[in-house]
């Protein structure tokens, strides 16, 4: 049966400004006490790479992916007006002028609230990232059955 | 309990082709007795913007972002194929000759079908807008706690 | 009444790397008995063309859209890096290496697994296509109003 008081979200973009969606979502959610999963594959793994590390075992073109897909939370680009990286930085000044939570403190945020962190193991795999290129607080790697099996108790379910 | 009579979509992003899509479903689902709400939040504001304007205390920052950002549901770009605005001019001359209805007629009927529009607060705080900076037919402004609430008991919930 | 062991996805994008995302999920979900349907609409009926077909009666302007968007399922751009082409071919590649499904064979596991192809009459109507023009595979041409009913009854509704 499905559950009202659980969601899921599938972070599968890799930008700033959906990734703060889908933070914002989660921990409001969280702190109206509805129990959140966030699933990260494909480029929404950024998020929780730690620094630009790779798996030791990266081959080329997996190391090619890593350097052109290089950010983290601290550093993911925007869908419209990028500008090598200067319409994030503005974005940024922007939220602290109006003393408006950062992708980093959102982060850390969940962590407090308990929203899960589920990292795809396939996207990993593809990526070249494995547990120790990822931050601590990863709760758990596991594939889209694992998704899936959390969705289908959840009454909101999204895809960012 | 998830009602599966209720709908909500978030409208994250501000392209005319995810619009179009946005609201066919809002409007579809309203004629076959569904209730939904939109909740336009992030680049999805630009469907609700009034004419360029912007809030009359918006800083430096906030008009750099509405001049980029200067699109109304009447001047939206594509996610493909933009062409510098040549893209949906073709695309709106299509939908002419094949008689389907366009954004801003969507955007009416919506209304007349009672579809609800929020206007995320967040965003529109960041984005330099307030009720004003906003088309009349908004509904209301509100956060993300009020779309979860409606989530909650909503059994179709869509992030375009 | 919503029921967990149903699932619709709207394919709206034309990725490889979202359609990957898409189909992943639509196997996985079919192969542990959830009942799957994807709604194929705008971008997302790039899956669905059979070669670079468009309807016989299709227009100038169709003619030029369907040209600029010529992509089939075997032949899809990426979201990001996509480097007129090079991107998708090492992402490719790299999915061979790791031994993972491609996305054309994903789609013909996911015909095994009975899910359903449902291309939007909407969207086709505007881009030129119709039956002869999308692969045998297309279980049904519809529009909104069927893709509602069955999200109405199913508990997992992605938009990707």
């Amino acid at each position: 049966m499905a559950d009202s008081n659980k969601m899921t979200i599938i972070l599968f973009s890799g930008e700033m400004d959906k990734a703060l969606a889908a933070f914002t979502l989660a921990t409001t959610a969280a702190s109206m006490g509805i129990k959140v999963s966030i699933f990260f594959t494909f480029w929404g793994l950024s998020v929780l790479r730690n620094g630009g590390m790779l798996a030791k075992k990266a081959n080329f073109l997996q190391k090619m992916f890593g350097f052109l897909n290089r950010g983290t939370k601290e550093s993911l680009p925007l869908t419209k007006f990028n500008f090598a990286g200067a319409g994030p930085e503005m974005m940024k000044l922007l939220m602290k002028q109006k003393k408006m939570a950062s992708l980093p403190e959102l982060f850390k945020l969940s962590r407090e609230l308990d929203v899960k962190f589920i990292a795809c193991t396939t996207s990993c795999n593809v990526m070249g990232l494995d547990r120790e290129a990822l931050v601590p607080e990863v709760d758990e790697m596991a594939g889209a059955a694992t998704y899936l099996g959390e969705a289908k108790e959840s009454n909101i379910n999204l895809f960012v």
